[in-house]
Order: C-alpha cells, then structure tokens, then sequence
C-alpha cells in the first residue's frame, strides 16, 4: 500500500508522520508513478499550517513537485509508457469539459457543473473519484494522463522535481506577458520562486533586474542571470530611479503583503503588468490611482499548462538550466518545510525517496 | 480678462464665486477658445470638495468637459482655425519629449526632468509658463493645440461636452482592451461614467451587460444599448449565475471601495480584465488569490489621447451617439456639484455658458 509523510494538525504542521493511503481510482487514462523526488514548495508550508484554510482530511501528505518513474499506464495514455522518467506537479486532474479545458488551459478548469467535475490540486482535495489526494511526500501517485510531463533525459530529477510546480509557476507569466529579446523583466523576491523568475527570463532573452530587501542576495541573483540588482531596503527610493528605465513586465514573488506595491507599479511601462505569483495570507490595500498614471495592469497566474510545462523543460534541457536545489532524504521533510518557513534556503529543498509501500 | 466661477476653500465647496484669472503665457502652439459648454464630472465635485487631496491655488475654478469657439490661433496650429468648435478635456499639457508622448499616449506623459515639464491637467495645476491652470466653468481657456479637439458637425455641443472626459474616460478602455463583435463586456456602475460605458460598448459591437447595485435604472440602461441587466443587491449571487457567461472585460466605474471585486473578478474569462475608472479616495482591499482562478487581471486608465478622443467624436456622430444630460446655466454649477455628490443626475450636468470676459 502507498504510503508517505503526513501532516494530521495544522498547529503540529512540523510532526510528520508516515500514513498509508490510497491511491484514485484506476482509469485507462491513468498513469502510476513510483516516486524517486519531491520538491518542498512555499505552498505545502501555507498548506499544512493552515494559513491557506483547515485541512480537507485526516491528515495531508503535502509535496506537488514530483518527480519518478512511471510504472503502470492506462492503455488511452498517449507519449508515456511504464519504465519512462515523468513528472507530476500541483494538480491532477479536471473537467475536461470546460472552455479553459478545451483551450489547453487545463489550469484555469472552471468546472462543469452536471459532472460535478473540476480542478483537483494534487493534495488537500478529493480525487473525482471521491478518493483524497495526497501529494508526493510518498511513495507514489497515479494520476490523469494530462497531469504528468514526461521529463527530457538532459535534466537530473532533482533539478526536474521543482520545476514543476515553483518552475512553471513563474515560466507560464514570463512567456504569456512576452518575456523575451527587447524586454525588460523586474522579479521581485529572490527565494525559491524568484530564483527560477530570474533564470527563466534570462533563458528568454529579457534583461533581467532582481528586486530583494535586502543587498544579501545580489551575488546569487547576478549568476542567475540577472542584469541588474535592487536593494529596496538600501535603495528605498530606488523606484524613482527606475521610473525613467521601466519595466515591460514584473513578476512579483514574494508571499508577504510587506511589499509596497505602488512604488512596483510606478516603475512599469504604459500597459505594463505586475503579476503577482506569491499567495500572502492577508489582503493587500493598493489605491486605484497607483494604475492610472501608466494605465498598468496587476494579475496573478496559476502554475502552468502541460503545454507550457512541456515547454520549460524543453528549455531547461536545451540551456541547461539548473534550480540551485539542497536535497535531503525525505525522512528530513520536517526539518525542510521548518526551513522553507524560515527563508533558510537556497533555493528549493528536493526531498529523495526514502520509504517502500507497506 | 478671463471670469470664471470657482471655489477657494475646500471646506464650503458649493460655495462658487466669480473670479477673474490669466491665461496660460500665450505661445504659437496655443488654440484660445470661448467657451459655450462646460460639462461636469465627477472629478469637479473630488477636487473642489478635498477629496483628492487639498488645492493648489488660492481659487480653483474647475470643469475640463469644454466646448467653444476656436478665437485665436497660433501659427504652428494644424488642423483647427478661427471660429472652429472645438473640444478640450481633462488634460492641457504634456511635455512632449518622453517615450509616452512620442507614441501619442501623452494621457501617460512621464515627464521630462530636464525640462521640468509634464503633465499639466486642466485645473488645480499648474501651466508649464507657471500660471495656475483653471478649468472650463468659465469664459476662456488657452491652450496647446494637442488637447484641443475639433468637433464635428453631426454632435451638439451639449452632447460632445461631457464626452471630453467622461466619454473618453470610457471609450479609451473599450478599445484598448479589444470591446468589439463577439466580446462580453461588463460595465458596472450605471451613472455618469458608465452611461457611456454601456453606450460605447454597444456602439463597438460588443455585448453589453450593465451591472448596477439596484434596479432602479435598468429600464436605461437597456435603452442605452445594454443586453441584460444585473441588480447587484436584489440578485447578490449573480457573481455565480456569470461563472457560466463570463465577460471579456469588465469596466468598473464606481468612484467607492464598496463594490465586491471578489465576486466581479471571478466573472471574468480567463485572463479577462478589470478596468477599474472610478477613482476611490480610500484604498481597496483584495486578495492575490481572487486573481489566481483565471489568471485575470486589473488595471485603471487615465483619460484617452487626442487620436482617441478624434476617433470616438467620429463613431458618436457615425451612429448618433447622445449621451444623457440636463442643461443648466453656468451660475447654477453650485446647485449641479452637489446634485453630482448626492448621485441626482441622469447622467450628466452641462453647464451653458452666461457670463462674459472682463
């Protein structure tokens, strides 16, 4: 029986535990992987300590960046087969029945309301089938055919694990809002998904400038890729300065309301956009008049297509792209999520097999 | 010598005398205009009431929904002379040198620092020559030949005046954000800016539907052109019923912070967009998370530029487009700020002129 690590009290949110589970229902268009990575993303710490809501279930088995070997394929799966190295990221299945759905744009399912059908996140949620979902802490998921990315040979699975989810969270707004040659990109907050912001849009052919807090992370970001450096905390009129080299497009990262969003806006372009991909707890106060001036647009984005996933790993393969990970045996999950609360890494933790199912 | 009624003191903002003022210093790029028309806009009742911060004069005599006589015309004046009827709207100056400006959006001037010039509205500001900007309850207005627009001959000028800005205020927005055949565009907020929403959206192509806190002006806004119609307070879960016809693009008019952005983002198509117009003087409250569901995003706008405002003049006479006014004399502006304050207008005030220069 598939088992993993999992979390049965938000206030407990670092004793982990090892649980049997099930897996979903088995359809033709499912494929079962064996798990060998698991990524910690920022999400699973929002998750399991309860600052994004309580949990669905007895217990939650976090981890939505997956990487393994597929090891069981439903005979309507097309470009997999048992035995291939594939990825699973933050969600598993949905409608497919939808317009976003239709439009391969499976991350945005709205649902369909006769089937009852609709977007499942890969844990914290009920498979269709009625089965919870449970992430990759584990031993293994099986999952819908459209949710898992076969990953090219060039890229080591502990590199694979967080793009999955972390990667392409910001690789879908770089490539929607034209991150590319003659654009300039601000990413804001150099941690776990800053740092893939920083990569990818220099792997696009932007000019990159990293904004942080503080001065600690320049060094990294310039190897990253980065053009140029900002120091709110150092520079904190630095916005002024930027008003005359504006921004094309700012992918806002960090997952505080701390960041002054109206100094952010001044510095973009007319029709400029601020995506924000971080998902702070609280509300944020902004005025309407901070858009009215450059007649700026702020969005958010959630993860990515398949196609889009398809995409950066392609990328990375091709650039050699490599997320500055610290890999740990998934035993340490405890200690990585208490890390990852803790702004103590850099950059993402890639937690490697460690248990057997029962 | 220039008369025109104007408020001092923010507090006793109904209070208007008549008071005498300069022109801007007079230059070959200038159009002088007597005015005839004068509309009012909602901006009037923020600015001489202290809404939007204190004034910068010791007398504000506010109005930029202008319409006159064209009577004095500088030399490098292309395309406007004596005795034209022309138009002037909430902007007067640009500075002309920054990127903006270059690309006829200089409604998103930057501003150059070694000129020292910039946007310059058309009152409670000040000219580039120093003089205090006063706006068009009043006899005259002196002007650069870029915020000056021709009016054509099929529009009245009661029916052009509040174009100037309200309409623009819209019509910039529809079009930039693709309103047209085969688009859903929402416009919420049924009054002096979204009348024209309503109406130019369905001028366009687009299918319009109005949304309004209560039912009270359904029956015009289905005449303005407007396919369905949504009382926000009878039908509170009508965010819900629009999941399934979702919008393309949604423009918000309300100048308050109590609309549910919530409930209207989630109406939106994936990476649909909130074009929010009404200008709050309180800060918004929102979550990152409402954004994340379809990718959506929002923005504001400032205004429209000269080729917009000469574009939307063309469609209003093309389809015979007349907004909703009540005409008054301009000695009763007093009696029309407050009524725009107490939201008792169906739609818009235009002041007629009754006074003359000194």
């Amino acid at each position: 029986m598939p088992r993993g690590y999992g979390i049965a009290d938000t206030k407990n949110w670092t004793d982990f535990k090892v649980y049997d589970f099930e897996l979903k229902k088995e359809t033709d268009d499912d494929v079962e992987v064996a798990i060998t990575h698991c990524g910690v993303c920022g999400s699973d710490v929002h998750t399991i300590s309860g600052g994004w809501g309580p949990l669905s279930h007895d217990f939650c088995i976090p981890g939505h960046e997956i990487v393994g070997t597929a090891t069981k394929v439903g005979k309507n799966v097309k470009g997999i087969k048992v035995g291939d190295r594939v990825g699973v990221g933050a969600q598993v299945d949905s409608c497919g029945e939808c317009v976003p759905c239709k439009d391969e744009e499976e991350q945005y399912c709205q649902g369909n309301e006769k089937s009852g059908k609709g977007l499942v996140d890969t844990y914290n949620a009920n498979h269709h089938c009625g089965t919870p979902a449970q992430g990759g802490y584990s031993t293994t998921i099986r999952t819908q055919q459209q949710f898992v990315f076969p990953i090219p040979d060039g890229i080591k699975s502990e590199h694979a694990a967080p793009m999955l989810c972390g990667g392409l969270t910001l690789f879908s707004p770089l490539i929607r809002n034209g991150a590319g040659p003659g654009k300039r990109v601000g990413i804001v907050g150099i941690g776990g998904l800053g740092h893939f912001g920083v990569m990818f849009a220099h792997a696009l052919g932007a000019e990159v400038v990293a904004i942080s807090h503080s001065p600690r992370k320049k060094e990294d970001a310039l190897k990253m890729g980065a053009k140029e450096f900002v120091s709110t905390g150092e520079n904190p009129k630095w916005a002024e300065e930027y008003k005359s080299k504006p921004f094309d497009l700012i992918i806002n990262t960090a997952s505080s309301n701390a960041v002054d969003l109206a100094s952010i806006l001044s510095t973009l372009k007319v029709h400029g956009r601020l995506i924000c991909v971080g998902m702070p707890e609280d509300v944020f106060k902004v005025r309407i008049q901070n858009f009215a001036g450059n007649g700026c647009l702020m969005g958010s984005s959630h993860i990515g297509s398949k196609k889009e996933a398809l995409q950066m790993l392609a990328l990375a393969a091709e650039k050699n792209i490599q997320p500055w990970v610290e890999v740990l045996p998934m035993k340490d999950c405890s200690k990585a999520v208490k890390r990852v609360e803790d702004n103590d890494i850099r950059y993402r933790f890639v937690l490697e097999q460690d248990i057997e199912e029962n």
